[in-house]
């Protein structure tokens, strides 16, 4: 077999990165930057013990995704799909500690209005193979913790996006190409939305204002508008007729999702305290009232309640509430779950959508989701100007106008990269890769390989 | 398709709570409800951090418990029994939110007996949609933690106590029914028991003394005597034959729940401190022996050493030291798996239960070990008069009048609430739709219908 | 079926452990070893909290491992395969209790060098049946958490060890020699080694200067070394075509022991911390640069990049930086997965291991990721006199000696141990019995019982 040359790029960008960081020289620790951090005295270890944990259960929804989504899939895609996944945890978090922390908390860049300074991104340089993030708290992004831990946490979130992505383009993509993209979408469209939202400087939370607890915008809606963008690039399968192979998979994704979601949401107010708890009870109502109107709705328009339908909107009912977590009431959590569990059910099911062949849905679920979560969050979101019902209309429309630009961002942004790595290594397998599946064709691995034959029915029709 | 009222009505009944959710005033906090309850700085965040963590692990403990389940049953079955299991996450915690808590753990109702007021529910309006329920610590149920993580760690028992129950009608009974019945199980026979045991006025902890650290008495007893009633009101199957189709599963199964233990266990303490850890100990060792025990003990008997037994084994160990696991030591924790093992076994070989067509022997592990747990904690149970060695033969003499109390309770409850239920909505499925298995017959899924045919076998003999 | 008198032993041992258990006398704690034991006073809450948690991840670990063994063997032998790891947490954690923990952590038994004591196995009536193993914290040894909890966390390394092995002669060995030999390997091999390694007087550790983070060498290198002396003892498989058998597994298997190895390795600081953190870190970017370099490098070769290699590989990234977690930077960790990635896979494609018949390759990874994370720790581990970069010559050769010492001790010793076991008990099992393969011949299980005709191609044939 011929080694192609993109291989041989890939290895040789892991040797370089492994060269640099042998070779890579201690930090110089200036004053202005050890005025950044507190002391370890500052530490406290409760919140340590939380996020450790939190972290840990984060990491466990990408693996969790790749059930999800495994389960889904047809019977010679299923070991490729969850890979897809599964391969962010390398890829993601290896950029991340390179470069993609610094672009999303580095030294801010941006642009003055008035008297405001508007960052959208991070300087590549500030943080690259974690200098300077250590045992200390950083004042103004994670002050109770070490520097370590926010980095890590938010590693977690940044690994995770990508791999939602995934879901829309199963069984059609090359595996290189993927691995090319979910670069680029870290690098231009992760990191710089994660910075604009988050960090103290970024223009979305600071200019707009905008409320994003653990990420239901900078998480959901960036992850579902690419990968609408990218059925629009793929199109469509040749043969989009399949039915879920596994689906104790997707009942066993859907457990590791809804737990590690905790760490996600409760693990976001970055503190072992009351809001934790509050986030925590609000996401698992939101969940599981989604979870009952998903089914419920379902069977009202004459489809049997199932298993698939019942992990579908606990998802939904989880990525409407991120945005919000720590913001609503436990009562308002119901009507979160509620009401996006119809809205994402009816754009599933809508025709305009089956046309263009999203596999598993990711857009109605996970960008419409969003897009309800970051609408609701700006109605019901506690605190001084914080939303519609706590700050009025003036507020909302600025939500609102934020809720445009990143809908837009993230789409254009993506399918201006899908066209990019289209333009480097097609994105789409041969037909007859597609045919045979993405399992053999890319992998050379198969649910299905172990031809046996334990009735012994060949012997049979040879007699 | 015509739908049929039932869901209607199901339907209607989710959207009459999200709309009281969305429209849900704040409660007014009176000087009587603030006496009840703390200040943040009350709360230790430490015992904040573990019980997030516990939280999330007894989480875990439903998708444990449906691929236990889901293992064990025929392969027409496996979706549905799962489904069971995991829509109690659903069921449950709405549930929970609007009303259980409330009675579980609402002002106490109940009667004088001399000097003490006993009592056996809560109010239904004491705490309904979280009404007070928020950061802050109360006094009395949970003095260093908000009190809605109390709230939420407690939920998580109430949602895997109906799904251990499933085991026992597997294969036969109607979703929608089934629904109706953790509903009813949840208001009149768990909440009520819960607050008879754990609330600082219950008459079973209080009047009768009953230890029940972390829920042996509350949630496997009457989980198990729910299955026995489940079981003699539905019926035998038809077809009573089957092989379990997925070992690994139950694997996978045992595998969360004992790590989901740790946090049902441990975090009963309510604190990360020396209790949690004894009671992480006796957990781990309980188990491990009940394991060992069980296998040998069948091999003994003649059968071979199985996974399956493996599993049971360790499940049975963890059932019986759940009442105990803070109040006993180590080397008695051994013994604890050890006897309860035996007994266990004992019976699910007994005749009697054979002919009864307990599907997955819930009555036999669950509540036979619930019951042995039970009275191995009020014999050994240290603290004053806390057990028979710890108090004397009156001491032991309540509890197992307690006892005998719960078991009635649970068994002719659960009788009623199934004939009930029977009433409005016939339990058992159709002998037809029983053949063709529920996951095809309930939700139009199927483990099995990839009829695929990869040898070619199809085209050898159309040849 | 005549039951084997080896059974009746296993019986009796374990009964005759469960009236221990129920008749063992409370220890009598002289003022000795109270002088050994702080106050509750000195416990830190938040370090209990991580403590338990990590237990938790790390108990999660051994069910992790029999999914990731489980899904790579062949059909015949899955259930089988699962449950040899299954297994440890019903036998090492019940020695544990009564022996084990005594022997690793126990009074030294040793010898003098100079002014020095250096240990080599603990007394094994120290902690029996965790005699003075309570809630207080010990000065030594872990001087804020419960001295319990330390016992626990402990109790999860020795429990995965044992497993670990099962992967180099699976397909091949008898059960209950099995059983056997996994008493004899915790008690003639885990234990000495964890006491000289990380006891405070322990001979590797203090003598030595070995440092051991969180488990390479005791846990990684003597279960790598034991899996190669069983291969050598028991010889080839008759038949080692196998493809893996379902590879969904060990992904799960895969994100399992990621999520677990957390606890193993950040829990390792004993304490929720900057180091804890900073291991945290460490950790997953050794595992990520592990996974990336070994499917590129499988590329370069021929192979397919395959989801079994992205596995592999990050399994090998979490080894090599065991023993280093807490002492190495970020930057060096991606090395550490580099290296390591790209030398266990040259040996295990290296003929020669072809030749002996490491079922799932036990050696090339654990025991070579072993060798190459002492040999890195030795190199770069920071600290005064902690490597040859921060030390000199000097300490690096006296590393090295340990290496050899290790090495020998534990491929010797496991040897020894092979054929004691087989003396007593046989290990390999028939040659039917291995033909049938380990599932029904050994457990009366199979994934393939099911012998189900979905496609009526019998009633076909037959017409």
């Amino acid at each position: 077999m011929k080694i192609e040359k993109r291989w041989i790029a890939a290895f040789a960008i892991m040797t370089l990165v492994a060269a640099l960081g042998l070779f890579w020289p201690a930090p110089i620790e200036t004053a202005a930057i050890k005025a950044q951090f507190g002391t370890t005295e500052q530490i406290v270890p409760a919140d340590v013990a939380w996020l450790l944990t939190a972290s840990c259960l984060v990491l466990l929804m990408t693996p969790g995704l790749s059930f999800f989504y495994g389960g889904m899939v047809g019977k010679k895609n299923v070991i490729s799909t969850m890979l897809q996944s599964f391969i962010c945890l390398g890829v993601v978090t290896l950029l991340w500690i390179v470069v993609g922390f610094s672009l999303a908390f580095g030294d801010p860049i941006g642009f003055k209005i008035g008297a405001g300074f508007y960052s959208i991104v991070g300087n590549p340089g500030t943080f690259a193979f974690m200098d300077h993030v250590g045992v200390l708290p950083n004042h103004k992004m994670a002050s109770t913790i070490p520097f370590m831990l926010f980095a890590l946490f938010q590693m977690k979130f940044a690994v995770i996006t990508p791999a939602i992505i995934t879901g829309s383009f199963a069984e059609r993509v090359r595996f290189i190409s993927y691995l090319l993209f979910i670069c680029l979408f870290t690098l231009f469209i992760y990191a710089p939305l994660c910075h604009s939202v988050w960090h103290p400087n970024g223009i979305l939370g600071t200019y707009f204002g905008v409320k994003d607890f653990a990420g239901g915008t900078v998480v959901h809606m960036s992850a579902g508008f690419a990968a609408l963008a990218g059925v629009i690039v793929l199109g469509k399968r040749k043969n989009s007729n399949h039915i879920p192979t596994n689906i104790p998979f997707v009942l066993l994704g859907t457990g590791m999702l809804w737990f590690g979601w905790f760490g996600f949401n409760a693990g976001s107010a970055l503190a072992a305290n009351g809001t934790a708890a509050m986030a925590f009870a609000t996401t698992t109502t939101a969940s599981a009232a989604a979870m009952l109107t998903w089914i419920f709705f379902e069977r009202l328009n004459g489809r049997k309640v199932s298993a698939l339908g019942a992990c579908i909107g606990a998802v939904v009912g989880l990525v409407a509430i991120t945005p919000a977590a720590g913001y609503v009431t436990v009562p308002e959590s119901i009507f979160f779950g509620f009401i996006t569990a119809i809205v994402s059910n009816l754009v599933l099911n809508a025709k305009a959508m089956k046309k263009i062949d999203d596999t598993l849905d990711v857009f109605a679920c996970h960008g419409v989701g969003g897009i309800m979560g970051m609408i609701l969050t700006a109605i019901f979101a506690q605190g001084e100007n914080a939303s519609l019902l706590h700050g009025g209309w003036n507020v909302f429309a600025h939500h609102m106008a934020a809720l445009g630009i990143v809908s837009a961002f993230t789409f254009f942004g993506a399918m201006i990269l899908f066209k990019v790595t289209n333009a480097i290594i097609p994105l789409r397998v041969s037909e007859e890769s597609e045919h045979i599946g993405l399992d053999l064709s890319q992998h050379d691995e198969s649910l299905d390989h172990h031809k046996t034959d334990p009735m012994g029915i060949i012997d049979l029709i040879n007699k």
